[in-house]
């Protein structure tokens, strides 16, 4: 099949951008699109050059490509919108409609979003970082005072880049303990948890799947077989029941979607 | 100033709908906005409950709160339509004319956007990130054969969180590698990165707010002089003009954005 061409295209990031086209897309699955982010396009010169870009395309393919746009402003704006392409406004659709709503127009300024905001929610970030990975897999347990929330787990199970996102994202202050053969072989808590056990979070994952992880990686017979796999996933399982802890199974989950549940069912605030 | 309640309702994470809602909302840096996200809305009676809330506030404030939604689901679309606020379709606005576009229907199934797509994916993401705590800090240097990119840069330029954003985001192998005092009195490039030069990438910030930024956590004279932060900055600055390495001032970026131009800069390739 032959590909559709998409053109993410923003004054700034493009983040934003990529996010609700890559969403739009994806109730598009029979489409074979190929897509290509062109962010800090923030003046005319680079306006004038992606259009070019997208008029080629559009002559060699014999289809309009497709643009996502979030462009603050207007000129830039309407040199891309001239293009030969089917043009998505994803920001300004919303801001006419918004100025009416509030009963105030718009100040038209680029890079408010991404942007660093004060010192506060900058040290607060970086911060929150640095505790995930000084805490990261069971070290530091001596400054679980401070943690919003520790999550535990068998090995591989998505704990580490979910604490790095959860601080990242949202500036939570979260640790990550792994739950060892020896912990699960004698069913309790490991001692560095019992003192905080309103933080801890559970994650778990089908066997299967934490089999896969494994034996992508570590292909030691005794750590990535099916039957220490299942038996790890069931020790945890009926140990985050036996303490009543919180946890989510994160097989069909992407690391967004682990951060974002834990904040939701935690009740955890954001810092930034 | 009254608040102006603002709900972003979705029916995955929320994530996509918050960064373009908090886009759209920078554009009216007078309001005083209070915003409320409400991820994981996937089904009628949740919907149900929400549309109470919104309408529950509209009585208190009596002015209509503004909803921000992702929402697939036609049902569940329409009973958040019906609440006592100012709703805009961040997403649904778009399928019809990408519909249109496209010359076919639309799959309206959720969660495809964040979701686990693949397990290549998600170890090409794991490896990352496990590759960037691994190298952080100038740690685990003869690693660097595997690298995409080296951050480069005095201590507190930001270099471990833009690392860790590359590879939780992109899936860049991304290493950094702090030049320290005496590595800026010999003026040299630390014999560790004179194999890698076409990986380097510099990150450089205003003395001032350097200081500032270790003020904040570690008060040390000698570390967080005014002279210290100017010396190493300028030194560092020398150092990166030196050798001809791509180099950005971190001062007014946040991680997204200094993230997002060395993909760009660097012309690095997303991995996931």
């Amino acid at each position: 099949m032959s590909q559709r061409f998409v053109f993410v295209i923003s004054d700034r990031t493009g983040i934003t951008a990529e996010a609700l086209g890559h969403s739009l897309l994806s109730q598009f699955p029979t489409v074979n699109f190929k897509t290509e982010t062109l962010p800090f396009v923030d003046n005319e010169l680079k306006a004038a050059k992606v259009v070019e870009r997208i008029n080629q395309i559009n002559e060699e393919q014999g289809i309009k490509p497709l643009i996502f746009a979030t462009l603050v402003d207007d000129d830039i704006r309407e040199i891309i919108a001239s293009c030969n392409g089917v043009f998505f406004d994803l920001f300004d659709t919303f801001v006419g409609p918004l100025e009416s709503a509030l009963g105030i127009d718009s100040s038209h300024s680029v890079g408010q979003s991404h942007g660093v905001t004060n010192l506060n929610e900058y040290v607060a970030r970086i911060s929150a970082v640095n505790y995930s990975m000084a805490t990261d897999d069971g070290v530091e347990v001596d400054h679980y005072q401070a943690a919003d929330m520790i999550a535990i787990g068998v090995s591989r199970s998505g704990k580490t880049p979910t604490c790095l996102y959860l601080s990242l994202h949202y500036g939570v202050m979260a640790a990550n303990y792994p739950l060892t053969e020896d912990d699960l072989k004698l069913g309790q808590l490991p001692p560095a948890l019992t003192d905080h056990k309103d933080k801890l979070f559970g994650l778990t994952i089908e066997p299967f799947r934490l089999q896969q992880i494994r034996q992508e990686r570590y292909n030691r017979e005794s750590y990535a077989s099916a039957k220490q796999c299942q038996w790890e996933v069931a020790q945890a399982e009926a140990l985050f029941r036996k303490h009543k802890l919180p946890f989510i199974n994160t097989t069909q989950m992407s690391i967004e979607e682990i951060g974002t549940t834990i904040m939701h069912k935690a009740g955890l605030k954001r810092k930034i």
